[in-house]
């Protein structure tokens, strides 16, 4: 690959530059962001278990309301968009994870004396909380409005990275409470979830700091805060459990929760500022002056809705208003994560608990089973300088931690999903030349990452038997086509380092996948270390995530899983044909065992776009030659398992990963083998797309005839000539320049079908 | 008080010149300490809780064998004499406490294959460890010694402040391996015990380093180390929990093991020097490198016994050799800690877990209701410097935590016992003029400590009712008669900085024992809020930690806690005749309830010796004009609840505790009243004690004719003046000079009787 980024140290100066010329000649796009969508399941579909709080991009702060007491798996974002209740506002919290965790520093105003909330907390069953009605609530990108009902406070929040800004509108007269809870989780004792140490400190009649360190999906979080008010705080009762400690400066403890009592309301807002850090006190209260020096909620607001618009205009799209709303609230959820954890001064924690500083940013919340598929091909086009943080955050997990992140939270490793998808994240940025990245640190951590036996790879195993045993480790047949691509990526940069024998090992690795195949069913199919295939076997059977050799899916979807030698796959398939005829079976057989993995949904025959196995599979007929197939399901998926409601995603939408496949898809093509720098063309639903690139490099996707009826590739055009490609390359993409189609509503079953218009690999 | 220490700055030079220039002249005392001296009990004892393992004055390391997998409290320290297995060495333990934590990164050798290791842990039921014999086991001051009988391995450890020092004699041509287990720990869950993340990393061919974050009776500790073997590591396995793991450079779990295999021994130890830290593994090699730079096991050995020999060297006593080996394991344990956990560059782990740094030392391990009763006082005589590193870390912890340590181990808050007890200990050492102490934050400090609710110190509820209502908080009558103290001495403090309000404010808490004493039984009874007493009442009935008026102790024991008001107390009792009265029961009164608390031994009628509550009581004749009694008393207490052996104290050594009462009571004299600078004279044991004192004063106290009788006071002079007072004052030591003490086998009732003789405070 090319390295495009020859005058990388003007490339800071250059975006900014782009960035100012355009916002002054195009529309706002942070109105088409519906922080509401995925936030709640409707009735037999999934949640995306998005949150509609405030953030902004890559922050380490998302200030949202929590509508449950301690969030499980099925509110694991801390709301959902079907109950009525308010727990309270937290200020960090996952978007769209299978898994809940955070829920940090939870602020809740109320009015009236200790009775009326103890009256309302329990009618809630719960400690204390608010009804609400989703009329008088309102979100947009980095600002959330909420009326509570059991108090007539109208609650306003917003974010910059670091630090949470809360305004809340009290009923004039009535009595102001905040109350502050350092308890505040996920359901305990799930995960091993409970508060360590905690602590609450009134610094001056106006402000209050503390920390919490607790366990939970995360093993460790120290999670420090600094919170200002704008007016005085009269009175405080601060709670350790059921002691109660009135005007005190002072409390520690581990179920810790801060009555703070102002004067009654004169119309005017109270208002709290709350700084975060994983280091200090004293950073949390740096990250907050920084961030927010002073009491202007507008001007905070209109700071995160800029930074907002400043990342969406990297990708401007013209469509239906209802496809901009789903494309630019996508985008949007790929721009949440990954979060930068270190402090305005560059300190942060350590996986290793130690305190560090870096320049660069600390990135971590890397749900990588599920982003290395197209969320991080997506931040090496339009987010390259945070691109390098993400690689050289994972370089520094391999550092102090021996191997890449496999899911990292709060810079804490936490084995979550199979495989190690840092690895193909870290080769494709190096691949395509994203500067800031030592190409030399990156192989020897992908390298390692590859042969030192962690959990979920033993690498000795893999390479004494070519495949993994069951009866080692379930979920093998999954493990067994995962790790060889994740090899294959490995080879791929021992290739560009001319690392010959390093290149042969993995290249070797990356076909053990042949190693499973069962000719006779045509299935992946699970050995133990005897040799012996698992049976009996079925390949609609769903696995989960252990006691079983497919995770969250079952053979049929795992059946598609080599993205770096696709040719070798139809091969083994027996050719081209059986290959087509087998994804016909697949996109159409609606057989279900009795039990589906609940990670399972958004169906089309066995294909579940819900979850992520699933997602490279419709463009794969692109490979055999019957690419009008790929666009039909491609243009199913994106009207049918997207929309603007709060189930508007088809399963959990796992940190931008289900967004990032609506953006490429949206624009017209996808990264089945998220590494290699090819992009498999599908169908444009945008009319136009254009998308921001490095160098003031600008590349455009017109498909100006584009429809719901017209969803067939008719004819395409690169740079004004003929293209019959069903693939564009990184290197074609970063020159700059338009890729045209034409569209129609019958599939043209001539355009690119040559040998030569096949993706390879 | 005066200041003693006006030339403060030169403090360091003069005592460091004061001990070469004696070290010149007199015999070596270390050859004195007997580390297997509390070491186990024998029938019908409690044992010390000592370990006979090696360290150094005040350092963090104390490399002990384990004689458990997983100690409970029987065995807090690790070691009991009348185990003959040896789980390994770990490189810290507890001195002499109740409860038991710690046990970091322990290593053992063996030698054969994994089969004999097994075979052999088979034996003992648990995962590895061997047989040992004391007739094949040695220790001195910064020295252990053992043969492994199961594998015929001789080892020796030695210690400096931050590190520990392996030498392993292994048969001829054995197979050596090493175990470190970052798993050992204090019997889990109890204290919700379990590691929540641990690491080995191999540096190199003879390097291991990593951490562990582990959950204990301290909340959540970090400890990192960095070992280097002298011989290159062949091969590893790295364990976690039931997976192995062989030849890897790396292991990141919870569960962790690592075995090093080295070439068959040729005749050379094998040895392993660790460095440990709080911080990180950089600074635990830091810490090493600067302390034991060579493979000089000799050296490291001596320079160990130097630094006890400077600290022992400290006061110079003649008596017995059984004497002499009871007073200076006493003095070494008395030093032992509090321990620096400051990294060599002054890094430390604070109590909110944030990475700070001091030059003064951040020393903890403050087993506070014990020590400061005579260890500390003993410090402000010996350990000046040390004293204002004490106060000062204690003060830290009230910066960070609001309020000053309770028992603090490894910088964190354990909330062990009853009171606020770094208050006698820093207006002690404020008072008697200490330098490097800021007294206006020791004021803020200890004040704050005493308004400031929090666990077991309900000042809101104090100041109420006058009295500690049982009701509200358990171990009321211990609690309200220790706060009355600790409040005694910050009316002292206020008093000396002219806070006259808070002066009267505290003054008046002092006597709130004055609320809880019942006349008609004649003692301090429990109330609960409604201002009723709780009946019924047994003045033999023993209270725990909880559920019960009296904390380890029963109404006899507390009766006499007043040590700020000896002749109000006397006055409540109706007099000198009473009070005397009453003690003498006390002393004779053999009747036992059903239950005795396990901490309270060693019994003399009613008193216990073996735990803390008494050991100010037989001092307490003096104050009623019968010293000759306090002089029976102590002179049997000291031959009869000390020996050499390994239930050589009467109970718990409780960090110093025991022993410091040791001391001071061997020299004659004990600080009744551990804030006043006043010392109650008892009866000396040994023939002349010699304390170095800054400014290089010496105090000498002479019984030249005190042996097993003739142990009463006949006459005395101060510098050659008769004296007739049974108390000394920290001036007079100060000064410098000489008490000389003619002795003989009945009890001079003239001595001392005056009404001028007897303490006041």
């Amino acid at each position: 690959m090319i390295n495009f980024y020859k005058n990388a140290c003007c490339l800071g100066a250059l975006l900014a530059i782009g960035f100012v010329a355009h916002t002054q000649t195009i529309k706002k796009l942070t109105p088409y962001v519906n922080p509401f969508i995925g936030t709640g399941a409707v009735k037999g579909s999934l949640s995306g278990n998005n949150y509609p709080g405030a953030t902004v991009p890559f922050g380490m702060v998302q200030l949202s309301p929590d509508t449950r007491d301690e969030p499980e798996w099925d509110a694991a974002c801390g709301y959902d968009h079907n109950d009525n209740f308010i727990a309270g506002f937290s200020h960090t919290h996952l978007s769209g994870t299978g898994a809940p965790d955070l829920f940090d520093i939870l602020f809740m105003p109320y009015t009236g004396d200790e009775k009326t909330r103890a009256g309302n907390a329990q009618q809630a069953g719960i400690g204390y909380g608010s009804r609400f009605s989703h009329d008088q609530e309102s979100a947009r990108a980095g600002y959330y409005q909420v009326k509570l009902d059991d108090y007539g406070i109208n609650v306003e929040l917003t974010a910059t990275e670091h630090a949470g800004f809360h305004k809340y509108s009290f009923p004039k007269k009535s009595k102001g409470r905040v109350i502050i809870d350092l308890n505040h989780s996920l359901k305990k004792p799930n995960f091993g979830c409970h508060v360590i140490a905690a602590q609450f400190h009134m610094v001056n009649d106006h402000t209050i700091e503390g920390f919490r360190v607790i366990t939970g999906w995360a093993k460790l979080r120290k999670v420090y805060f600094y919170a200002e008010f704008n007016k005085v705080i009269k009175s405080n009762d601060l709670v350790d459990g059921g002691t109660q400690y009135f005007d005190q400066q002072l409390l520690n403890g581990t179920d810790l929760r801060a009555v703070l009592n102002f004067d009654p309301a004169d119309g005017t807002p109270l208002m709290a500022k709350v700084g975060l850090s994983t280091v200090s006190t004293q950073n949390a209260k740096l990250n907050l002056v920084t961030e927010i020096p002073a009491w202007d909620f507008t001007k905070t607001v209109a700071q995160a809705d800029a930074k907002w618009e400043r990342e969406l205009d990297k990708i401007q799209v013209e469509g239906t208003s209802q496809q901009k709303q789903i494309f630019y609230t996508a985008l949007y959820h790929t721009l949440i994560q990954p979060n930068n954890y270190a402090d305005v001064n560059g300190d942060y924690t350590d996986i290793d608990y130690t305190t560090h500083n870096t320049k660069g940013g600390f990135y971590s919340t890397f749900s990588l089973w599920d982003t290395y598929r197209a969320a991080h091909p997506l931040y090496t086009l339009i987010q390259p300088e945070r691109s390098a943080g993400f690689v050289n955050s994972m370089i520094s997990q391999y550092k102090a931690y021996g191997y890449l992140p496999i899911w990292q939270l709060w810079g804490q490793e936490n084995y979550c999903m199979i495989g190690n998808h840092a690895i193909p994240v870290i080769v494709d940025a190096v691949l395509k030349g994203i500067p800031g990245i030592d190409i030399n640190q990156a192989y020897e951590a992908v390298k390692n990452s590859s042969v030192t036996d962690h959990p979920g790879s033993p690498f000795k195993v893999w390479e004494k038997f070519g495949y993994i045993p069951e009866n080692v480790l379930s979920q093998s047949v999954s493990v067994t086509l995962e790790m060889g691509y994740d090899d294959w990526c490995v080879a791929q940069l021992a290739k560009k380092l001319h690392k010959t024998a390093d290149y042969t090992r993995f290249i070797k690795r990356s076909q053990y996948f042949r190693n499973l195949y069962d000719a006779q069913t045509g299935f992946f199919r699970a050995k133990n270390t005897d040799g012996k295939r698992l049976a009996p076997f079925n390949p609609l059977q769903y696995g989960g995530n252990g006691g079983n050799p497919y995770t969250e899916g079952n053979a049929w979807q795992y059946d598609w899983y080599v993205p770096h030698d696709v040719k070798g796959l139809i091969a083994l398939f027996g050719g081209e044909q059986q290959f087509t005829a087998k994804l016909d079976t697949f996109f159409t057989l609606n057989s279900k065992p009795g039990e589906v993995n609940g990670n399972a949904s958004g169906f089309i025959g066995q294909y579940a776009h819900g979850n992520e196995p699933s997602h490279h599979i419709t463009y794969l007929y692109n490979y055999a030659g019957q690419p009008w197939k790929t666009q039909r399901y491609v243009a199913k998926i994106c009207s049918e398992l997207y929309n603007t409601s709060s189930s508007g995603y088809a399963g959990n939408e796992d940190c931008g990963q289900m967004s990032a496949w609506y953006v490429f898809s949206a624009m017209g093509f996808y990264p089945v083998n998220p590494a290699s720098g090819v992009y498999v063309i599908g169908t444009p639903v945008m009319r136009k797309s254009v998308m921001l690139l490095p160098l003031n490099k600008r590349f455009t996707v017109l498909a100006p005839n584009s429809s719901a009826e017209n969803i067939y590739i008719q004819s395409a055009r690169l740079n004004g000539k003929p293209y019959t490609h069903t693939f564009i390359t990184q290197q074609d993409i970063m020159k700059g320049g338009t890729l045209e189609f034409v569209m129609g509503p019958k599939a043209n079953e001539h355009w690119g079908i040559g040998l030569a218009d096949r993706p390879t690999n």
